[in-house]
């Protein structure tokens, strides 16, 4: 057992105890010049979250390290209390869960691009001079039409905005090593497809295949006359969330990015839509039924990238809004905090670590009179990292034994 | 080096500087509803450990990782500095700790119980009834008679309480990779001894007839007509603590368990009873003879475990009044924390990080008025893995020379 926490199945136990998390994405700032030096979290009026951070233990956790920015994927993995260090989710796999699509074992995905070929057969446009999404929609549709299949594989293009679009391949055999064709550059030929190992040869073929047929039905189109694909990636093979941790688990979300990242960990979907309320609504409703809760609030992280100070604050207060609702179900142990920080001084994911505020009857409390980063940072919980948060979740459930005698 | 607290020994150096270790078993606590929302250290009277307090630096340590809860060897392995993930003490062994058996090299220890079985050959009750302690060593006695030996193996048991023992084979070429011959289970057979490895086949032969012959001898017993045995486990292979750090060290406990863990790290181990003021007394005694005194105080981590907060903010307040002794034979550095915290609001070992107080002429100060949890929490050591204190014990005693040039 050299690594406890990847080992935490070997103590979990069962118990009645309910435990949700609250993420309100991209929840932490940081202080703000143009609003008097305030994060979002300090600008905001947020009664309930302080009056639960008076009863509650707070901390700063770092989804990843020091440092480190994270995408939507470690910092997901890591809060779920996997390693987001050596477990990846590959870009391919992600593109996919962002549009929405359900991959089953076994598919290997790929971001694909649509791009400008000059005469000479060099890329020009990597982008293909954005076209709209309904010039993208209507292209997926022609391929699609045109090469449904390749060798017994099947192939399926999801459209997604302007220029982009997923490729799944689906089918025997498939690997998921392989060299983007995609060069990162203009001026330069796509690459040709490569197989990294034996077990992606197949998958070579298939794409060579595929874009040799692709080029001939788009070579007519003034811009989106070629396909570049990268980040060719198969689901992760894991030990799944309910496994790992003996619990039932549903992921509630209203995005699919989030709705896929949670169903490749085997948590519960349901397909809900609507808004924040409708989600807690949806909690409640499902109750008696799981033990965790996973609770996804995106709005807060979408305010800070687009650098809108004041309507990220208004998202806040938003969420703070149904603190009440969610406390009404008495979760045993709850947990508020985020996937990570996106400041809006930055219009960006940062490598900010997360405020994280945890409440059960044993969770001690540090009298602080507001969930802020500040207050955060000397709370009782330390920073530490995110992939940690779920051994002190099921700590507080009282969900594991003894570790050694 | 790619772990240095493992390797710390490459640094370690000579000094004539003294170090003392206190640990209060069990003497961190979680905030108590029923006692005003304080923990144990926070309602006990310790005027001595809070003017210490204003001249050291305090912090929080994680005895293994977050969220979880050690038993007395983890935590006593990560107090010496050896890596609790990694280095485990089996549970035979510690149960032959426990009763303060001797163990020697090469000897594989294992957990016994009396149980109950029915005509059927089946398991009734696991525990015989809990007969009494002098029923259980009158029939060791009677086991150690008759079977004192198999195959040149000596066959040496030590009784315990209740329906519990201990069973140690002491010979030549004994692996300890056994299967437990104790189904956990009523209403099942016991397991027949399985070797799991080559190096324990004869360990399996041995206990094969040892069991078979003890059958015959307690066949008449009204409940305890049957063994169990489970956690075989030889004494681990380690670098002992006077090697690893370059010190001579004395142990200074009352009760077996750890005086044998710290036997086991190759301290040495007054053979003393009595109180608190009798460790104390026996350090200052030894005071010129060692480099490094580890004091173990128990009382703490009984009244936590019995759920009496207020037993335990007494034996706090006895412990803090032993404190002034301690530092009369002035210490160079001194360490006060527990192996792992006991809060009686939760009537056992918990997670919660240990609070630790570090005084040395270079620990520097925090200027904080008190030695609790939530001092400690915002304290100059920050939270840290309890494994890592031994470096910090040695660099203020300037004892370990500097990493890379």
């Amino acid at each position: 057992m050299a690594d406890i926490l990847e080992n935490i199945r070997s103590l979990t136990k069962k118990s009645k105890r309910k435990m949700v998390m609250c993420i309100a994405d991209g929840l932490g700032g940081a202080p703000h010049p143009g609003f008097g030096g305030k994060t979002e979290l300090e600008a905001a009026r947020t009664p309930n979250m302080d009056a639960l951070a008076r009863a509650s233990s707070l901390g700063l956790m770092n989804p990843v390290q020091y440092g480190v920015t994270p995408g939507s994927g470690p910092g997901h993995i890591a809060l779920f209390g996997y390693d987001p260090e050596n477990l990846t989710i590959g870009r391919g796999v992600l593109e996919a869960l962002g549009v929405g699509f359900h991959l089953e074992k076994g598919d290997v995905a790929a971001r694909a691009n649509f791009a400008t070929r000059d005469s000479s057969g060099v890329i020009s446009d990597r982008r293909a001079g954005r076209i709209s999404t309904e010039d993208c929609r209507r292209l997926v549709d022609r391929l699609a039409q045109a090469v449904p299949e390749v060798e017994g594989t099947k192939i399926i293009l999801e459209p997604g905005i302007e220029h982009r679009f997923v490729m799944v391949l689906r089918g025997e055999g498939l690997g998921d090593r392989l060299r983007d064709t995609d060069p990162q550059k203009e001026g330069m030929s796509p690459h040709t497809p490569v197989a990294l190992d034996d077990a992606s040869q197949k998958t070579a073929r298939v794409v060579t295949t595929f874009l040799d047929e692709v080029s001939s039905v788009i070579a007519d189109e003034p811009k989106a006359n070629a396909v570049l694909l990268r980040g060719f990636a198969a689901s992760p093979r894991l030990e799944t969330f309910p496994e790992r941790y003996a619990v039932s688990a549903l992921a509630i979300a209203l995005y699919p990015m989030y709705k896929g990242i949670a169903r490749l960990f085997g948590f519960d979907v349901p397909d809900i839509s609507g808004t924040l309320r409708d989600e807690v609504e949806c909690m409640k409703q499902k109750w008696n039924e799981y033990d965790f809760f996973f609770l996804h609030y995106k709005d807060t992280d979408k305010a800070g990238e687009d650098g809108n100070f004041t309507s990220k604050v208004e998202y806040i207060e938003t969420f703070d809004q149904v603190i009440p609702d969610i406390l009404s179900v008495k979760p045993d142990v709850l947990v508020i905090t985020g996937d990570h920080s996106t400041p809006s001084l930055l219009k960006s994911h940062s490598w900010h670590p997360s405020p994280v505020l945890l409440h059960s009857p044993y969770s001690g409390f540090d009298r602080k009179e507001r969930f802020t980063e500040r207050e955060c940072a000397t709370g009782y919980l330390g920073t530490f990292p995110a992939r940690a948060l779920m051994s002190l979740l099921l700590a507080n459930a009282l969900r594991l034994d003894k570790y050694g005698a």
